[in-house]
């Protein structure tokens, strides 16, 4: 199998991991250096590190234009809506099944562009019936390894849990198991400091996704997890950008 | 100016970059995927996740040949020790400026292979007399762009504290600076997130070491920063690879 190091076209894709360590979630930063504006998004920031990831990107001469999700989040509040107040301009998005607000509601299969590089909607329910999974695209000019986004859908050797926000409890993330051994998988949380995995890897060593279905739902039920601290309010503020006042939306 | 996202070579050079929370500790593991062993070193292991680091080597079919450190810790025990005990055969590094022990003292210059890649040593003090930055090669097999690994020396924005051992308070790390812009920058720790840096950020923004000498002592000295809470445990082990007890070393 081939492990990879980290995003190829080195002087193209500019990404960027960044980590709040409250929830531990990991931001991503994206952007194409080939195109004079440097466009760039923001996956999953978190409310509390807005100024951070805004900083970051007036640093590198960055043209923020989307700030998207993954799903609605229960243990964070998104920072996309106090990004669009810092930066207007700004398009808020996220997955129409999330019955979320946002500027762009996308759908699988949906490509979401930024210059030249664009990443891939793929529909991943399981941990909520909205989860998505943003994938970078596939040719010559996108970057390869592919890479993989994949919200608490697919976590690094883990998942998200199954038990709340209107779940079906679905198993194998097959649209993400499907994309290349070296697809890169960069998670929307880690609780033991890894940082990337790969799709060859999870294939190998997941211990619930690689598991049938029934297993699968036996493995998730016996968790008896508690019920989540965040809950009650970060997903009324998630569905719509973390504002729950509705003025602000614009 | 050439922001780069990661390293390149990526059927070539395995990267990965680990965290541990309680000291705000990276670890990175390096190999070399093109060598049929898949040769790989350490790089300032913690005590307290080498089983998670040491799984990740076997579940990547990696062969672990060095645990080394940028420098004698003062907030953290090494892993070197321990994985030496867990995986005999790995041979623990680090500067013959610190005299700690090792199996391998090495001097400003040297150069560790692992398989066809190799580290350069490039002697930083400031932070530690001993401090050392690690820097991928340089050359059209070795990984572009360059990467380096620079302990305390350079932090994200930033830099290790240099009130204490046997320091003489060094500022700007031209070892470091004079390398190219879109080298990348991967410290010992990040306490605000951030995974990530390179030269030409660094040359830019960092607030302590783009300062003239003068400058740069006030500041550190004005830090008036509080006795580090586990160098009394930290350093006198970190001497002996982590372990005070001098019969476990091989
Ligand atoms: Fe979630
Ligand atoms: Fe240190």
């Amino acid at each position: 199998a081939a492990y990879s190091a980290a995003a190829a076209s080195p002087s193209r894709l500019l990404l960027r991991q960044l980590f709040e360590k409250e929830s531990s979630t990991y931001t991503y930063l994206l952007a194409d250096l080939a195109h004079p504006d440097k466009p760039a998004v923001l996956v999953d920031p978190v409310d509390k590190t807005v100024d951070r990831d805004t900083n970051l990107v007036k640093e590198l001469g960055l043209k923020l234009i989307y700030a998207m999700n993954t799903h609605v989040h229960a243990d964070h509040v998104t920072g996309t809506g106090l990004i669009k107040k810092k930066m207007p301009g700004v398009k808020s998005v996220i997955s129409k099944a999330s019955t979320a607000q946002a500027d762009h509601l996308v759908d699988h299969a949906d490509k979401i562009y930024f210059g030249g590089l664009f990443l891939e909607v793929r529909a991943t329910p399981g941990h909520t019936v909205g989860c998505v999974t943003y994938v970078t695209g596939d040719g010559p000019d996108q970057p390869h390894p592919r890479i993989a986004f994949t919200g608490d859908t697919l976590l690094i050797h883990g998942c998200g849990r199954t038990d709340f926000q209107f779940t079906e409890n679905y198993s194998r993330p097959s649209q993400i198991f499907t994309l290349p051994k070296d697809t890169l998988i960069y998670p929307a949380h880690d609780y033991k400091g890894f940082t990337v995995s790969t799709v060859g890897e999870e294939l190998l060593y997941n211990p619930r996704l690689t598991k049938d279905e029934e297993t699968f739902k036996s493995i998730m039920e016996d968790l008896k997890l508690t019920y989540p601290k965040m809950i009650d309010i970060a997903v009324p503020a998630n569905m719509a950008c973390g504002l729950q006042d509705a003025t602000t939306k614009s």
